[in-house]
């Protein structure tokens, strides 16, 4: 069978780091880059833990590891410490022994957009920072990208950075913004889907009973339910990374409607929120020209979860992937 | 039994009318001031309709009508055609035979909260400029009135306006917006509930059945069942205004919870939003200490149909009171 | 010769002190209404110390003082100091022995735009509140009223409160574009010009020379003096509000143009900014729809000093009417 | 005597074509690599325009010419019709003959500000789109750059695309935010300065009289006037990019003073507006946090014509440096 290419784009992150092994493990994919952005950490981190990563996975060799943005297009100052210390918990893992890349993230998209005209799946699991970069350099690699798979907004259900924005998208909407009115093919798997596939304690169990090879697996996913506990009271936690990799080869691990995603970029209330009009719409509201005008643009945008079991799939494909 | 003192602020419209049949109908209050506002129809023919409703339901020598403000707080034109050019349908009521108000409805309300300090209830079910533009004249109007009750909003379901915004909001947000941070005991009754509460056709033929008394009533929900259907596609519709004065007197038609209500004013795109933050919350978000500080004032949101049948109690009522 | 009606309305506020004696002064003009706002102090300081300066300047058996709006429409809360503890400096009047008027400002400017219809002047050097909430109240107050003119902005010289802004119309933006955007014929007396006509120290000792009847406005003008000099290190002041009232029946002690102007409501950056369009523009720029459409609106604008010498006119004028 | 290494960033547009030509002819400079940008004409054009004009001018196969950002960050779409059909007026240059560099600008902006760390001056002449870019790619720029000069703003003056914006920056007020707060030292020469040096109809006949080599640069200047006359009325032009290359190697050509530069991005009226807060403020007026915090970014400011006469100097120049 011949693997699709793919490029991963995360800012690495606790899911973020199972969502590559997933993604290793379904066998799918062809990985032509691993990008590194900031979000849930600074973006020098999210580069050294991608690094990291890609050595623990065997693929340090094989996938070459590009430095992202240095700063979110927004104008905004944040941190993020849900991801702990490092970004991997308290993890520090060693460094890839791959020369570093020299070419940006957002540059090695636009090349890989034409190595692979009309194949290339994009899957960007932190802020779309580089993404919306790499639009701005060229902003045809919106129609020569495939698919773009991207884990971040929420639809119909609360937000949970403010009060109705995700942080992803919360952390550059300006970027989001530009992403979802390029007239890239997206689907956008946001906390109304991710919030209902869990990681569960007896998933734990299984990874601890398998071996060594899920040793650093077992640690990030025993501090990314911590950190649930601790932030949010619950005793799961949400597969939002993998999710967006899920989706990318397979929609029915959720439920989704076709239609238009703005995101409010200009008031500090409302910030990141992703306004989802349903339908090929032909509503205007009320809205001025400008705004209306964006309803020719339309994605998938996935609103619950799916009849395929997300979470029994992850477990299974993480466990035929372990680290080195 | 006493009867306690209410104000009724509506933009008659075909709910607003059944909704103060509804009130009267209730037996369990004074209503000591009818005031006009702007929203389904323009602020004239507010005034118009209320004083051709207070004739036609008897009241006209006993409750003074009031005209409203002539324009929103906001500056936005809109018009609205759900209610029918009359705005009660095609219906065109004879004039009440009562001299008119030289006071106009913020003065009124003012006065009303000075003379019925702590025990005085405000509905309003059109936009909240009146009620802002009396807590403009004199913020203390907050503190005198003992619960304020608006129909508005959308907490946690999409909007009927634009993708996110209910119509009262959206119509004239600056004034919501000055009303919920004012200090005034507040209940919110949004989309989330009232439209959970709904009039049936089968509720049309109890109307038609009651005889000359409930002619107007039923001409006006034939017109409004119409509409829905012309407009949604629904063969129901919601009793969005009667909803507000029933929890007026009963939360339980309703699900509540306290929380934070900030209404969006500056975006275009989610202009009228009204976001909530449940809770007597402490969480700060990330966001400005502005809007930071707006969390310490709290109200009453409905959230859902609550375990008392509102549309039976609204049917009921409503027959016990026919118009003149 | 028969004296043109007017209101006044002010936040006072030094230099408002003196525009209400410079307005008396001039003979030309009966005052029907003393409307207070608030701005340089709060509302109701505003209102105590309209009441003592219609005491104090002899009209108060005459003239009626009125309460205005209790807050800004703009949700904003600020202080201001320059105007000294009680906004008089320190001066404490005795209160005026004149009854309180129930009937709030705007509620009198409707009212009086009634009665004097067509003829009516009305000067407003406070921010604009109570003129926007007259205009709510009923839109057409601005076809009634001859001529508004507003202390307040700043078309093509920095603001005096932000970069951008002058103090009355930061202190409530939305009232000021309220204003504007209305219809009512008015002139703009703004920084461009109000800063170009100065209170000079040797203006300090004609008033000290005239005796008693000139005390309490030569201790208001040191204050005034003194505020410039610890503010902003001038050694003269700036004759704002009196120019105002000046303009009101001589345009020549200004430079105006015709053009629009539409105030920043929605930015914190350019809060309260006046931009200015010159000309009965026919430009529209790329501006959207909405703010094309406000182009329609046009008033007079003060850009620079007139060739009347004002200085000395309010000099004089000041002399002419001794407080009691 | 060394000259020293310079990016010129570009966008060109007639004005911009006799810049590149003054720049050559100073003689100060090393011109490392001449960027595109879109602005007077789409990014595509600019860079067809800039590869004609490097071969014009007789640089192309020492002066590598970068294709710049498709697109500008902020999502507005415009059109600008002053520069003519080709931008060039009605020229249609020859292609240069050098192969199309791969590296786009930004790219090529973060290369060069490692190569030349501490000695690389940037003008950029267009909207600042690539800078932004690059620093967006690598934060550090900011702080390798020597120094940025660019022409664009308005800080005491009208604006030219809307009532208070210069073109530049409105064109992309988000790119120019990002750069006039990333740390870069930059000196903003804009409309205050630019419109105060002009070119002049004797200026043409000199260059008519100057043979060959300054037929292109006559038929360039002749354009340019006309579309001074048919959009302003005005028989002279503004040498505003030519200008901003002259302050590079001499700030005397203007007058200058420090300040903070704040763009507005949110506000549809003020747009692109560049608010100006002079000195090493410490004024924090009453801005949210935020902004306040943005005063600790200064730049030099040019506010008007300095005391070296700047029209003279590029008349002079520019004959010394004919096209091929």
């Amino acid at each position: 069978m011949v693997r699709a290419p793919i490029v991963l784009d995360s800012d690495p992150g606790l899911d973020d780091a199972v969502a590559l092994q997933y993604l290793l493990g379904t066998g799918l994919w062809d990985l032509k880059a691993y990008l590194a952005v900031g979000g849930n950490v600074p973006a020098e981190q999210a580069f050294r833990n991608a690094r990291g990563l890609a050595r623990a996975f065997g693929i340090a060799a094989d996938v070459p590891v590009h430095r992202g943005a240095g700063r979110p297009i927004s104008r905004v100052e944040f941190s993020a410490d849900f991801h702990g210390p490092t970004g991997l918990g308290t993890e520090v893992l060693p460094d890839s022994t791959a020369p570093e890349q020299t070419e940006c993230a957002a540059a090695a998209l636009v090349r890989l957009s034409k190595e692979y005209e009309g194949e290339l799946t994009v899957v960007a699991i932190g802020p779309l920072t580089n993404v919306a970069a790499a639009l701005l350099l060229d902003p045809q690699v919106a129609y020569r990208v495939r698919h773009l798979v991207f884990m971040g907004g929420a639809a119909r259900v609360p937000g949970n950075t403010n009060p109705v924005a995700e942080f992803n998208v919360w952390a550059d909407p300006d970027a989001a913004d530009i992403v979802v009115s390029s007239g890239i093919p997206y689907t956008m798997v946001g906390l109304d889907a991710t919030n209902r596939w869990r990681f569960h304690r007896d998933d734990l169990s299984r990874l601890d009973a398998a071996g060594p090879g899920q040793r650093l697996t077992a640690r990030l996913m025993r501090a990314y339910l911590k950190s649930y506990e601790d932030h949010t009271g619950q005793d799961t936690a949400a597969l939002h990374d993998p999710l967006a990799v899920g989706v990318a080869s397979d929609e029915s691990f959720v439920t989704a409607e076709t239609g238009t995603v703005i995101v409010e970029t200009a008031s500090h209330l409302t910030r990141g929120q992703t306004v989802f009009i349903p339908g090929e719409s032909d509503r205007s509201y009320d809205y001025p020209p400008a705004i209306s005008a964006r309803t020719k643009h339309t994605g998938r945008v996935a609103l619950g979860a799916g009849p395929r079991d997300f979470s029994a799939h992850f477990i299974e494909t993480v466990l035929l992937r372990p680290s080195a």
